[in-house]
C-alpha cells in the first residue's frame, strides 16, 4: 500500500536511481504500472521489476491514475541544472508544484510524484515536491531530508566522490572511516579572498540559503509567495549576510566589500567551485579573473536580455526611492512610506511577483546573478551551464555573491536613509535601564569569546546513486565556538515586559579607527532577540547562545529522516519551516588569534512597539529573525533591523551618543584559536 | 604463479581499483604480501583478500621482492593528473621507468608493478609500465592495451558516466544499447571554431597523438629518446596535422590557421572540453575567450618560468636558423646543414634531451602547451591543473594547440625556406612517366571521393572503476569515406624500382583563387607512399586507401587485450609500436556538400636517392609515414615532406610548373554527405 505518506519521503532517495529500485536503508521498492516506467525500462520492465522486488522488503504498490501532461516540464531535460533565478525554470517548477498541490490525496501525490520522478529532472523534482509537501494540508506533519543528502555534490568537495565509490565498494562498512574533505580545497591564501573561504562554503550556511529561498520564493502561486513581510526580510536577512560577511572579512584584516556598482569592468576575483554536478554529469563552470558580464542571448533558458535592460531597472528603482513612490503595473502611484516601503522596495528588488510593476521595475537581483553566473558563456554557444553564482543552493560560495549583494544592499539603504530618524522617544524605553552586560564563556574567560576548528561528519550514502548501500561519511571541518551565555542585569520601575534585542560589531574599523556610527551601524549583526518579563527592580537575564532567535542548531541543518524530530502534526510543520536559520556554529564570527575588540549592544525595547498579538508554540520558533515564522506574523512589529536600520538622530556620531538608558554597550574580543577539534571532542 | 607474463596486462584494468580487487572479465586476483597493501588497506587486509579473494577464478601469487624506494616518485599524488610536458613528471616518469626497467626478470616486474600500483599516480603508471613493456626485451611481445579501454574519460563526454553507471547498475547486460554521445557535445555552430571540432575531438586522432609522444617521448633513457630521425619526424607529423587541419577548415569555410605570434595579446578562441578527470575527480579545467598567458609561478609543479623566458628562447633558435648553425652545450658551433639540421632543430624546438644545447635554447614548444595550459590559474593560487592542451591525450581537442602549432611549424618552414631548392635533378625520374591517375571510389563515382558521418561503439567497462563488470558500450560519430584506389598508369623505358608518393590539396585558396605554389605546397596532405617495381613499358599501380602508410586501421586504433592479433614476439612488438598511426577515418579530409575541387598529387621518385638498405617484414609496418618504423631506421631516405618541402626553383609559381615528367595532378573532388551511418552499415 502507498498510503503510508512517509514512503513519499522514499522519493528524495537517490534521485537518478530509477523509482523501481529499492529506497532508502530499508529497501522499500515501488511497484509501479509497466505504463508508468520510462521508455529506457519499459522493454526490460518484468526483467528488472522481478529483480529488484526480490531485493526489496516490502513493496510499495503504486495507485494507477490518469496519467498528467507534463508538458513544458520536460523541456527542461533530466542531466540539465535547474535554478530558481531562471524565469522560465521558476515557471517550470510552478507547474508541477501545481500538479502536486492539485491531486486530491496522498495515494495520489504518490502515484503522481513516482510517474514525474524518472521523467523531469532530479532537481527540479526534489524542490517542487518538497515545497509541495510543506503547503498541502495533508502533508504538512512530514518531514523533508535536508538536500545535502539528496544532492551532496553541491556541499562538497568533488575529489570525495571518488574516494567514496571506493569506500563503498571495497572496504567493510564496519571498517570505512570518514573521507576527510581538506578545509582549502578551492584555493590557497595566495588567493586573497580565500581567507574568507571557511565562510563562504560552509555547508551549512548554503543549506541556510537554500532552506530560505525555498519557503521564500519569489515565484510559486501568490498563497505560497504571499508571507508576512517577504519583502522586508529579503532586505534583512541578506543585509545581516552583508553585515556578519564584512565582520568576517576585518577579522581576516580585509576591507569590507567593493560594491559591484561598475558593470562594465572586468571583475578581479575570479572563483573556482571545484564541484561537481552529478546530476548534469559535468563540472560546475569556473569564473575566472578579469571577465566581463555581456548581454545575454540563450534561447533555451528563456533568455533575451541586455545589461542595458539591469541598468534601466536600476535607473527606475534609484527613482523610485529618491522619490518614495513608485507606479504599479496600472499606473497608479503607491507611496513608499516609512514602515511598509522596504517591504516592497524589497519584492521589487529581488524581484518577487508582489513587484507592484515587475514589466517596469524588472527582476533586478535574480537577474544580476543570472548575468553574472553565464559570465563565461552568455550566448550558449559553449553549450555551459551557469556557475555556482546561478543557483541559491550554491551561490553562497562565490566571492561575487558578496560584491552583488553590497551592491543590493547599498540600494536599500539609500532607501532607508531618508526615512525618518528614531527620536529618543522611539528608542528608549523609559523606566528601563540596562545597568550590566557580562559574557560568560563555557571553559573561557569573562567576555573573550571564543571560536576554533571543529569537524563534523555527514553521511553521503543517500546521494550516491548506483553504488553500494552502507553509510559513507565525509569529514568536513568548519568555524566553532565555544557556548557562551549572556548575563544582562536590568533596573525596571516596574514589572513589564520587554524585547531584548542583542547585536554585535568590530570596535574599529579597516584603519583601526573608532567607527562613525553611520558605518557602524551596518555592521552590527544580530545575535539574539527574546522577549523578557521584567520584575520591579534588579533583574538578572541570563540567556545561552544556544538559545539564539538567529540559529538552528548542528543537528536540525544536517537532519537526515532517520534522525529524530519532534512528534506531532503541528510541531513538524514548523519543523520542516525552521530548516530555514544560521547554522549555530556561525553565530559568531572567526575573530583574530590576539582578540579582535567587540561592541556587544544589548537593548531591551518598548513591549508597546514590539509585540505582535499571536500565539507562538512549539519546539520551532527559535530562528524566527532571519526566517519568520511558518504562516503567522513576523514576530517583532518593529522594523527589521532596528534599531541600526535608521541613520541616527541628530548629534549622534558614535555608538555612545546614540545610547538611551536601555541600551549599553560590553567591550568584549573575540578569539579565535587555530585549533582542529575532532567530532564529538565538543567543547562549544 | 605470477610467471605468465600476461598477467602483466592485468594491472592496465581499472587502474584505480586497489591491486587484489580481481582484474579483467577474468576476474583474476594478485594475491599479495601484506607489507605490499598500502595504509589505507593494511588494517583490513586479511578481510578483504578473503572476500576478493573468493570472487576470483584464479589467484596469482606475486614475488616479495625487496621494495623498492619510491622516493620522488609519490611527489604526484593519486588524484593530480600526469603529463609529459611538465619537465618535473617528466623526471618522475624517467625514474619509475628505470624501476620497471632493472628488474631482471619478468616475475620480478610483476612484483614490482603491484607494489607500485596503488602507490603511484595511476596515469603516471599506466604510462611508465606502457613504455618499459615496449622496451624490455622479455616483455615486447606483449600487447599494452589501448589507454581509451584503462582512461576513456580522456576521450568521452564526462556526461556518458552517469549513464553508464546506471546502466551498469541496472539494466540487464544482455539489454544494454550503447550510450550516444551527441557530435556536438563541447559547443555549438555559433562559436565558428567548433565546425572542426569533429577533427579535433576524434577518439582515434587523440589516441594518435598519445601514441606517438608514447613512442618519442622527449625525456627518458637516451636508447629510448635517440630514435632514428625523431627530430625531423617531430617537425613533419605535427606538419602534416596542420597541413590535414587547414585542409578541414577550407572544408568548412573558414581560412587557415592564424598563428600564435603574438604571445601578449587576448586569445580570443575559448574552450570548453567537458571532460572528466576520473583520476582527479574534477572537470577537466575551461578555457574561456580573450585569456592572455602570464608568467608561471607553480612551486608544486616545479614550473618558475617567465613569459620573457619562452621569447628569449624564440629568438635564439630563429638566430640559428638565420645563421644556419647552433652553438651546442660545450661552446662548440654545429651547422645546420641540408640533410640533418631539421633533425637537430626539431629536438630543439620540441625540446628534447636531444637538444644540442637545452640550458641555451630552452624547451619551446612543451613549454608554450604549459603555459596555455595554466593560463587560468598561472600561479596555482586556485589549485587548479593544467587544461587539456597540457596533456597530451587530450592537447588536439582544442583550438589553440593548432594556433600554437601553426607557429612551431612556421619557424620549420623558415628554416626549410634557406635551404638549397631541390633541382629538376632531384626531382625528375629520367625514363618514367606518369600517365594517368585515376581514383575508383567503392560505390560511387571516379575521381571523387567521398566522406559521411559513421558511427562506431567502444566498451568502456575496463575504465569504470568500482562499478559492476560487464560491458558498457559508447556509441560515437566519427567522420568516415567510401574506400578508394588508385590506379595508375605509369610508362618506364626499362625495369626498375621506384617510390609512389600521393598527395592530396585543396585546389584553391580562402579567396576561391588558384595557389601560388609557395602555399599550395604546405596544404599537400601525405595519403601514401610505397615502393613500386615497374616493368618495361606501361604499368599499372592499383593501391587501396586502406593499404595507406599514413593510417592504422580502426581495429588497431581502439585495440583491447581481447582483440585478436598478429601471433609471435617480433610481430606483436611492432604491433604495439604502431598503435602509432593516423586514424583511417580521418584519411580524407571532409570535403563538402557541393565537392570541393581538389588536387590528387602523385610522383614516383627516384629509387637510388630514396632507398634504405634494411630489411622491413611483418604486418605492421603500414603506418610509418608519421611513425617510424621500430627500431628500424625511417624507410626513405628523402627529407621528410617531400617534394613539398623546399622552395620551388625560380619560376615555378604554380603546381602545373613544379611537375617533372614522373609526376602527375588529377582533379578530384571531396564530397560531403551530410549522413550518419550505423555501426556496421559500413560502406567504407
Amino acid at each position: 500500500m502507498s498510503g503510508d505518506k512517509k514512503n513519499l519521503l522514499l522519493l528524495f532517495d537517490r534521485p537518478k536511481e530509477p523509482v523501481f529500485v529499492p529506497k532508502g536503508n530499508e529497501r522499500k521498492a515501488f511497484v509501479v504500472p509497466a505504463e508508468y516506467l520510462t521508455d529506457k525500462y519499459k522493454p526490460v520492465g518484468t526483467q528488472v521489476a522481478s529483480r529488484f522486488g526480490s531485493e526489496a522488503s516490502e513493496q510499495i504498490a503504486v495507485n494507477k491514475i490518469s496519467i498528467p501532461d507534463l508538458g513544458e516540464i520536460l523541456d527542461l531535460t533530466r542531466d540539465e541544472n535547474f535554478t530558481l533565478f531562471i524565469p522560465k525554470h521558476q515557471r517550470i517548477a510552478g507547474r508541477l508544484i501545481n500538479i502536486f498541490l492539485g491531486v486530491r490525496n496522498v495515494e495520489d501525490l504518490i502515484a503522481v510524484a513516482v510517474y514525474a520522478r524518472d521523467r523531469v529532472n532530479p532537481y527540479l523534482f526534489n524542490y517542487c515536491l518538497s515545497v509541495a509537501i510543506l503547503h498541502r494540508a495533508d502533508t504538512q506533519d512530514l518531514d523533508v531530508p535536508s538536500i545535502i543528502h539528496s544532492f551532496p555534490d553541491k556541499y562538497v568537495d568533488s575529489k570525495v566522490f571518488g574516494q567514496a565509490l571506493e569506500d563503498a565498494t571495497v572496504v567493510p562498512e564496519n571498517d570505512r572511516t570518514p573521507i576527510e574533505i581538506p578545509k582549502d580545497f578551492t584555493a590557497s591564501d595566495l588567493e586573497e579572498e580565500h581567507r574568507l573561504a571557511y565562510f563562504r562554503e560552509d555547508i551549512g550556511l548554503n543549506l541556510h540559503h537554500w532552506h530560505w529561498h525555498l519557503v521564500y520564493p519569489s515565484n510559486a502561486e501568490l498563497s505560497v509567495v504571499n508571507k508576512n513581510r517577504r519583502g522586508e526580510l529579503f532586505y534583512y536577512m541578506h543585509q545581516q549576510i552583508m553585515a556578519r560577511y564584512n565582520f568576517e572579512r576585518l577579522c581576516n584584516k580585509m576591507k569590507r566589500v567593493e560594491r559591484l556598482i561598475d558593470w562594465d569592468e572586468p571583475i578581479k576575483e575570479a572563483y573556482f567551485p571545484k564541484l561537481d554536478s552529478l546530476v548534469a554529469s559535468r563540472g560546475w563552470p569556473a569564473r575566472v579573473e578579469n571577465q566581463r558580464i555581456r548581454n545575454l542571448r540563450r534561447e533555451t533558458d528563456g533568455l533575451k536580455l541586455d545589461l542595458d535592460d539591469l541598468k534601466r531597472w536600476r535607473d527606475r528603482i534609484f527613482a523610485a526611492i529618491n522619490s518614495k513612490s513608485v507606479t504599479d503595473s496600472t499606473g497608479k502611484t503607491i507611496e513608499l512610506n516609512e514602515n511598509e516601503g522596504i517591504d516592497i522596495l524589497g519584492n521589487m528588488v529581488e524581484a518577487s511577483i508582489l513587484s507592484p510593476n515587475g514589466e517596469f521595475y524588472g527582476n533586478l537581483h535574480n537577474m544580476g546573478h543570472v548575468f553574472l553566473s553565464f559570465i563565461h558563456d552568455p550566448d550558449h554557444r559553449h553549450l555551459e551551464s551557469f556557475g555556482v553564482i546561478g543557483d541559491s543552493a550554491t551561490a553562497m560560495r562565490d566571492p561575487i555573491f558578496y560584491r552583488w549583494h553590497s551592491y543590493i544592499d547599498d540600494l536599500f539603504q539609500k532607501f532607508k536613509s531618508a526615512l525618518p530618524k528614531y527620536t529618543v522617544n522611539q528608542l528608549n524605553y523609559p523606566g528601563v535601564t540596562v545597568e550590566g552586560i557580562e559574557v560568560g564563556v563555557q571553559g573561557g574567560k569573562t567576555n573573550n569569546l571564543q571560536t576554533f576548528w571543529q569537524q563534523s561528519d555527514v553521511d553521503l550514502s543517500r546521494g550516491m546513486d548506483f553504488q553500494p548501500r552502507g553509510a559513507v561519511f565525509v569529514r568536513f571541518t568548519h568555524l566553532q565556538h565555544r557556548s557562551f551565555t549572556y548575563k544582562i542585569d536590568v533596573q525596571s520601575d516596574l514589572a513589564r515586559e520587554g524585547t531584548c534585542r542583542i547585536f554585535l560589531a568590530p570596535k574599529f574599523d579597516e584603519r583601526n579607527d573608532e567607527w562613525l556610527f553611520t558605518d557602524q551601524k551596518h555592521m552590527f549583526i544580530e545575535l539574539d532577540k527574546f522577549k523578557v518579563n521584567l520584575k520591579e527592580g534588579k533583574n538578572t537575564i541570563m540567556r545561552n547562545s544556544s538559545d539564539s532567535s538567529v540559529t538552528i542548531p548542528f543537528e536540525r541543518t544536517y537532519r537526515d529522516v532517520d534522525t529524530s524530530r519532534p512528534e506531532g502534526g503541528d510541531a513538524l510543520a514548523r519543523f520542516n519551516f525552521c530548516g530555514c536559520g544560521w547554522p549555530d556554529n556561525l553565530l559568531i564570527p572567526k575573530g583574530t588569534p590576539e582578540g579582535l575588540p567587540c561592541q556587544l549592544f544589548v537593548m531591551i525595547s518598548n513591549i508597546a512597539d514590539d509585540k505582535i498579538d499571536q500565539e507562538v508554540t512549539g519546539e520551532c520558533n527559535d530562528s524566527y529573525s532571519y526566517c519568520g515564522l511558518k504562516d503567522k506574523l513576523y514576530p517583532d512589529r518593529r522594523s527589521m533591523g532596528y534599531p541600526f536600520d535608521r541613520l541616527p538622530r541628530d548629534g549622534v556620531d558614535t555608538l555612545q551618543q546614540f545610547l538611551t538608558p536601555n541600551m549599553r554597550v560590553q567591550d568584549v574580543t573575540l578569539t579565535f584559536e587555530n585549533k582542529t577539534f575532532k567530532p564529538k571532542e565538543v567543547i562549544s
